[in-house]
C-alpha cells in the first residue's frame, strides 16, 4: 500500500475512546477525571500500558507529562509531536482532551501495524493538569515544559481541600525523574474537539484554526451597604448587585460596541450576603475578554472599565478592579495550519479555515516550534459538559488528517 | 410622685441591654444568639432570672415561649403585652429584637420599684425564633400562638445542619408545658430599633408606624445553556445570568415606575456552574416587593413578571417563577398609634407617623388584639449588622413611650 493511501483504524480509535470514558465515567454519559485524581491515574496506566503495546519508549517527566517515543530512521533530529490530556472537567465531557491523545496513539498503532519507519522520530504525549479546575491555572504541566511557568510554583499548587499537587503527583505515582524541560521539536500537532459551533453551522468537518484569540481575565469587587430590605427606601440605596448587574450588561454588549471579533463573558459571581431580605453589600464577579486583536482587547477593556467605574460612582458602591491574566493572542504556523486544510482536501473532508477562542497545551508549545491544531466539530457546539458529543465519523476524519500531517512533517529532512 | 411624672432609668436600661451583648459578643461588636443555640439559652436563663427577681409569674410554652406576668387590680381582665425577641441574626446587632424584651422589662421595673399598680394584669414576652435564620420562617412562635401556623409543623422543622426545632427546644431546656395558644389581649405593643433611616433624615425621635408593609416574595428561576467562553460565539449564546441581570435591573427600576409607595429588591442569587470560562446555564434569584398598596404590589408584580417573560424569550433562556411567599399590609390600631404619637409628644420627644417596611411578631399580635409599635432611630438606618446602633437616650426615650403607653391601655376598666 502507498502511504498516501493509509488510513487509521476508525473502530479501533472509538473503543479506545469508549474503554477510556469508562474511567470516571459518569450517570450523566460524561467523566470526571480531575487530574492526579485516581481516575487520572487509572486513565494514565491504561495509556501507558498501550504505548507499551507499540514498544513505544515511555518516559515520565518530573510533573507527571507522559511521553512516548517512537524511533525514526534519523534519530538524531527533532522529533514531531502530537498530544492533549487525559485529565478532564468536573462533570465533563468523553471527547475534550482525550481526543487528542487517543487520535495520536490511534496514528501510531497504525504506522506500528503497517511498519511505517519516519525520518524523524515521534513522539504522543498526555500533559498533566491542563484543565486547571482541580488546581488552577490551566495548562500548567505545558507551561513548565515550555520554561513559561516555575516547577516548584506549580508543586505548591494546592486543591479546595489543601491537597499539594506534588503530594499528589507522588500519591499516584506519576512524579517521575526526567527533568521537566524542552527540547528542540521540529513540528507539534494537537486534535481536539472544536469546544465551538463554528464547524457545525458551516457544515465543516475538518477545523484549522490559525491560532488562539488573546485572553484576557479581571476580576471585580463591588462594596454596598447591607440593609433591611423592608425598612430602606429606594433612594440612598447602595445595592451592590444591581452595581453588578447593569455592569454584566455592558460586558455582554460590549463585542457589538468594538465592532465584532470579540467575546467577553461573566461567568462567575458571588453575591453577600445573599439573604433575600438584606441588601447586597459585597459582589465578586469576572471578565473574560477574549479576541483576535490585543489591542482591540485593551481597548475594550479601557471603555467597559470607565462604565464601570461611572455605574459604581452613580451607585455609590466603592469598586476595584484586578488585572487577573493576560495571554496574547497566538498565531500558529501558517506553514503547518495550511498543511492540515490541504491534507483535509487531499482526503476529501470539508474544511474550515478558523481561530480558536480556548486556550490549549498548543498555545504553550506554540512559543517552542511550529504548531497547529485540527478541530472536529463539538455537536451543539456543546462542550466542558457530560453532553459534550462528536460523531465517530468526525473522531476518524481528523485522525486520518493527523496521521497525514504528522507523516508529513516527520518525513522533512 | 404623680404617675404622669414618672419615668425608666436610663442607666439601668443600658446596663442591662449591655450585660445582654455580651452573651454571643462578636468580635465585630455585634451579636449571634440565633434561635434555640446556646447562646439563646444564656439570654433566656438571664431573662428569666431578670424575671423573677421582680415577682413576675413566669411561664415556658411548649413552643419555648417565656411570659412574665404581673398581676393588676383585675385579673379577669385581659392583659396588657409587650415584647419581642432575643434570638438575632447570625452576625447581627446589639439592638434588634431585644431592645423590644429589655424595654418592658425596664418599664415593668420601673412600675415594680414604685409599686404601681394596674387596672389590668401586664404581660412582657420573649417570642422563640423571630429571625428565622436558622429555622425558617421568621416569627414562627408568635404565628404558632396567635392560631396562624401549626405546632407541629415548627417542630418539624430543620435547621442547615438537619437538627430538629423541637429537639433542640428539649437540648436547652425550653419546651415547657403550658400550651402555645393564644389567650385574650387587651392591647399588644412592640418596642423596636427602626432598622431603616427614616426617623434620622426627618430628625425624630420616636416613630409610630400606622402597619407593616405587605411583603411578597418570589422565587426565579432561569436556564441558559453552559458552553466554554473563548470558542462560543456572542450571536446564539444562551446566557442565563445576562438574563438575570435585565430582570434584576427591572425589579430595581420598578418602584420608580409603579410611581413610588414600595421597595422591591433582589438580594440573592445563585449562578451556575459559577466558572469564569464557561456561560452560566442555570440561575436561582429571589425578588422582595413590599407596599403598604397590596393591589400596587400585586400590579408590580404583574408588570416585571411580563418583563421577565420577554427577557427571557429573547435570550432562549426558559423561565420558571414561584410565588413564594405573600402576606397582606397589616394597618395598626389607629387608637393606638395616636396614643404613642400623643404620648411622646407629652414627653418633649419629636414623632414621625410613618411605617413599617420590617416584619415584626407584631404582625401576628395585630391580627389578635389592637396592636401598634413603637420605633426609636438606627444610626445610619443600618440593621442586621454588627455595627447597629442606637443612641441610649433614643433607647431611653422609647422606653418611657412604652411605660406611659402601657400604663394608659393598662388602666382601661
Amino acid at each position: 500500500m502507498e502511504l498516501k493511501d493509509l488510513r487509521v483504524n476508525g473502530k479501533r480509535l472509538q473503543k479506545t475512546l469508549e474503554d477510556m470514558a469508562k474511567i470516571g465515567a459518569t450517570p450523566g454519559g460524561g467523566v470526571q477525571r480531575l487530574t492526579l485524581s485516581d481516575e487520572d491515574k487509572q486513565a494514565r496506566d491504561l495509556l501507558v500500558k498501550w504505548l507499551k503495546e507499540i514498544d513505544l519508549e515511555v518516559t515520565i517527566d518530573e510533573m507527571g507529562n507522559i511521553f512516548g517515543r517512537r524511533a525514526g530512521r534519523n534519530n538524531d533530529l527533532p522529533p514531531v509531536m502530537s498530544g492533549s490530556h487525559v485529565d478532564s472537567q468536573p462533570k465533563g465531557g468523553r471527547f475534550d482532551g482525550i481526543l487528542g491523545v487517543m487520535g495520536p496513539l490511534e496514528v501510531l498503532r497504525t504506522l506500528h501495524e503497517n511498519q511505517v519507519i519516519t525520518e524523524r522520530p515521534i513522539v504522543i504525549v498526555d500533559w498533566t493538569n491542563e484543565e486547571g479546575s482541580r488546581f488552577a491555572p490551566a495548562m500548567v504541566a505545558s507551561g513548565v515544559w515550555a520554561g513559561a511557568l516555575d516547577r516548584d510554583w506549580a508543586y505548591d499548587k494546592t486543591d479546595i481541600n489543601g491537597k499539594r499537587f506534588e503530594d499528589e503527583l507522588i500519591r499516584i505515582g506519576y512524579k517521575g525523574t526526567v527533568p521537566c524541560k524542552k527540547s528542540p521539536l521540529h513540528a507539534y500537532y494537537e486534535y481536539h474537539i472544536e469546544q465551538g459551533p463554528m464547524l457545525e453551522r458551516s457544515g465543516k468537518t475538518i477545523g484549522a484554526p490559525k491560532g488562539i484569540l488573546c485572553l484576557h481575565w479581571y476580576d471585580i469587587y463591588l462594596e454596598g451597604e447591607a440593609n433591611q430590605v423592608g425598612p430602606t427606601p429606594m433612594e440612598g440605596r447602595h445595592d451592590a448587585l444591581c452595581a453588578a448587574a447593569e455592569m454584566i450588561l455592558k460586558v455582554n454588549e460590549l463585542p457589538e460596541r468594538m465592532g465584532g471579533n470579540m467575546v467577553a463573558t461573566v461567568g462567575e459571581i458571588q453575591n453577600y450576603p445573599n439573604s433575600r431580605n438584606i441588601i447586597p453589600d459585597k459582589v465578586h464577579f469576572t471578565v473574560d475578554i477574549r479576541s483576535w486583536d490585543d489591542d482591540l482587547a485593551i481597548d475594550a477593556w479601557n471603555k467597559v472599565s470607565d462604565d464601570f467605574k461611572q455605574i459604581a460612582a452613580r451607585r455609590g458602591c466603592p469598586l476595584r478592579m484586578e488585572e487577573t491574566w493576560r495571554v496574547e493572542h497566538s498565531p500558529f504556523s501558517e506553514k503547518l495550519v495550511q498543511g492540515i486544510l490541504d491534507t483535509a482536501a487531499e482526503l476529501g473532508y470539508s474544511n474550515l479555515h478558523m481561530i480558536s477562542g480556548a486556550g490549549h497545551d498548543a498555545s504553550y508549545m506554540n512559543q517552542l516550534a511550529p504548531t497547529a491544531m485540527i478541530f472536529v466539530p463539538s455537536i451543539g457546539g456543546r462542550s466542558h459538559v457530560e453532553i459534550e458529543n462528536t460523531t465517530w465519523e468526525d473522531c476518524t476524519a481528523g485522525a486520518n488528517v493527523l496521521l497525514h500531517t504528522m507523516l508529513r512533517s516527520a518525513n522533512e529532512k
